[in-house]
């Protein structure tokens, strides 16, 4: 699971608009991306919610964050997302490796302004993080709003790396009485905390339970 | 689940050395990281597995990758480490969060050319990745050594965001007969599949077993 960034580029032609499905499934299933971006020609690596909308991704937060701000002015980025699907257990430390897939989205973001866009992309951010939880809220104050800096990125440059399947052993390696093969990994969700303060009698939502059997 | 890097960097003084601990903790809980560099102004989040080796923390990939090779030769870069652990719901979107632990490690690799230290820290890593494991495999060759590219980044300027605990509501908000809490997340291990060429009669080993418990 690693990657060669130049190799990466060249395939960019090749690989864009096909998979641009395969990028937007990538997009839905995640709930955090890492955000990579330079200042001073240190490279950070930062971990974010993220949403989609259409072919745009969508990222939030503090209006005072500085961060935001130079992300808002432009500054370009690289979006990534990847789920960890499995361990491929191969019957050498060689051939061994992880089912994964992984999308990066190189880019520069722009501040979502528009105030009617700005409330239907933060609904669309809050129905990705919790599909079904956004009728259960009241709606944000434009106070919240104005707190809030909300940023796309187009789903136009990018590249995806998938890993799949079982290992791929040498002849010799296979005839060898070895455990092989793939253990999937999930994210799972595990059983509600409910809010210490939380008033009486409300029950666990739906949706909740919904998440529960994914 | 946002950041600041300039907030960040100068927290860093404060944060270094007595979290140094969570720090371990947070990548000896991973298998998968973010890394992030810079190639003619373009940043790049590529994910690669993960090791550590006391305060170091272990890279490889194939010697033929440019990446490798650009970060052996002292490529600045920032290894970041993300475990999402729950969402956080709060009786507003505007409140509600994630919780989660995240890590950045900032500095330059070296590649690991020793071959004694290399063979222990490659062991190392096939640990980490799945801990039991390293016994059930036949060693290295040497061919197979000589094809990776091993690399070792200090875990010595770091900085450590973490999300936790119950959501933090308004007085308003909080008397509203809405469900909040928090919903954990964690990554867990299905049910393996062996590899269609398995030789029979190989049992599921013990540290499979311990996988899927945990």
């Amino acid at each position: 699971m690693t990657a060669n960034a130049d190799t990466r580029l060249r395939r960019l032609p090749d690989k864009g608009r096909n998979d641009i499905q395969l990028a937007r499934d990538i997009l839905d299933e995640a709930r955090v991306c890492h955000v990579g971006f330079v200042a001073d020609g240190q490279p950070y690596v930062v971990p974010m919610a993220l949403g989609r909308d259409g072919d745009r991704v969508l990222l939030h937060g503090s209006v005072v964050s500085r961060l935001m701000t130079n992300l808002a002015d432009g500054l370009p980025c690289c979006v990534t997302v990847t789920h960890l699907d499995g361990l491929v257990l191969a019957r050498s430390s060689f051939n061994s490796s992880m089912n994964y897939r992984s999308l990066m989205v190189f880019g520069s973001a722009t501040m979502v302004e528009d105030t009617a866009d700005k409330k239907r992309c933060m609904d669309v951010l809050v129905e990705h993080l919790l599909p079904g939880r956004l009728p259960d809220l009241r709606p944000s104050t434009r106070k919240e709003l104005n707190a809030t800096t909300l940023l796309s990125l187009p789903l136009e440059t990018f590249s995806i790396k998938v890993g799949e399947g079982p290992p791929d052993d040498t002849k010799s390696d296979v005839d060898t009485p070895i455990w092989a093969g793939v253990v999937p990994l999930k994210l799972k969700a595990g059983k509600p905390q409910a809010a210490p303060d939380m008033v009486k009698g409300v029950a666990v939502p739906a949706y909740l339970e919904n998440l529960l059997g994914t």
